[in-house]
């Protein structure tokens, strides 16, 4: 069942975690979960819970709870993940390198096809079967290879300008891991991982504690 | 100024997002910048940076704007960032070492003391001067190096069994990669970064845009 009204970003944010809860139960063979234990699982309300997947239509029956596998695929279908991703990664340092080696993504239908970089040292290494090759080369590689997103690990100093190429070359959706907002025509799906914001949010919260020991 | 209340989530997460602009702007030499400015810089309302910054005390005069250099100053001694701390990496393979090697961290203050992992084939290798060690010597490591946050990238099935470990050595937060929500006791700080489940939410965007096309 397809979404008829707009979603909140709140309920979207939630939901790879439940894909997440369900593909674990899945692997230990629960066949099916009611709300309540889904909710002492997640800890998150019943309610909760309920709310979020009426969203989309429901899902479970009263008092018989919520098929695990069934569940599972629906919510893969809403996060369209029934699609296949053709990736390319923008920035092949460490970090690059090490997306570039995760294989969790493909699993998920996520492809890494091209790896580029700007820098002169790196183009022409081959990580995972897959050559550096130079970001001039990005618009032709996204036309002739039907790229999808792009994950985007290059410093600040050369995140915008790659990120408009990227959208020019048709690229829908940057997975930006650059310490800089973009600023991207509407259209295009920006999903930010600022990892030292992420790190700075624990140093407050330590210090904090600290504070009221 | 420290804040005598409690202040939101949604506030503390949004300060090393100020925290960033403000850098740029003094790497940039702006001394000074009104509300309005920097909301049109950070696409938020100058009400809610007003706001948000009210939290804390204020910190800019009615007409005269932010003096950048004091706000930047300040923000960083909300977030902690007055003080450093000693960082252990556990989980060495290309994501941990990706961290390691990332140097923005320790001009933050955050100093990567220790590498770990549970791969015997990985323990010995040396990292940027770091050599990793087995995870059954985290106990005595933290304890010798007073060490105040791991970042913890493991796979799941290993991950919530060390940071039991970790906590119990007395690590007080644990920056989690690891695709799996850690039950720890209170007073230890978790601040998770799932990757996957922020690429679903891209997907998802994305399939959504196409529907709409």
């Amino acid at each position: 069942m397809l979404p008829e009204k707009k979603i909140s970003t709140a309920v979207i944010k939630r939901l790879p975690r439940y894909y997440r809860y369900l593909g674990d139960l899945l692997e230990n063979d629960v066949v099916r979960i009611s709300s309540k234990e889904l909710s002492e699982r997640m800890k998150v309300t019943a309610s909760q819970i309920r709310q979020d997947l009426n969203n989309f239509g429901g899902f479970g029956q009263q008092g018989y709870g919520y098929n695990v596998e069934y569940l599972y695929k629906e919510i893969g279908k809403i996060l369209g993940l029934e699609n296949k991703y053709n990736i390319i990664i923008v920035g092949a340092g460490n970090l690059g390198q090490a997306l570039a080696n995760y294989t969790d993504f493909e699993k998920r239908g996520f492809i890494v096809k091209g790896l580029f970089d700007v820098n002169p040292r790196l183009i022409g290494v081959v990580v995972r079967g897959i050559e550096i090759k130079d970001v001039d080369e990005i618009d032709a590689f996204v036309k002739e290879n039907d790229i999808h997103m792009a994950a985007l690990t290059l410093p600040k100093q050369k995140a915008p300008k790659v990120a408009n190429d990227l959208v020019k070359a048709g690229v829908k959706g940057i997975w930006n891991f650059a310490p800089i907002d973009l600023n991207l025509p509407k259209g295009v799906v920006v999903e930010n991982v600022h990892l030292l914001d992420s790190l700075m949010t624990l140093s407050y919260t330590i210090s904090q504690e600290e504070k009221d020991q």
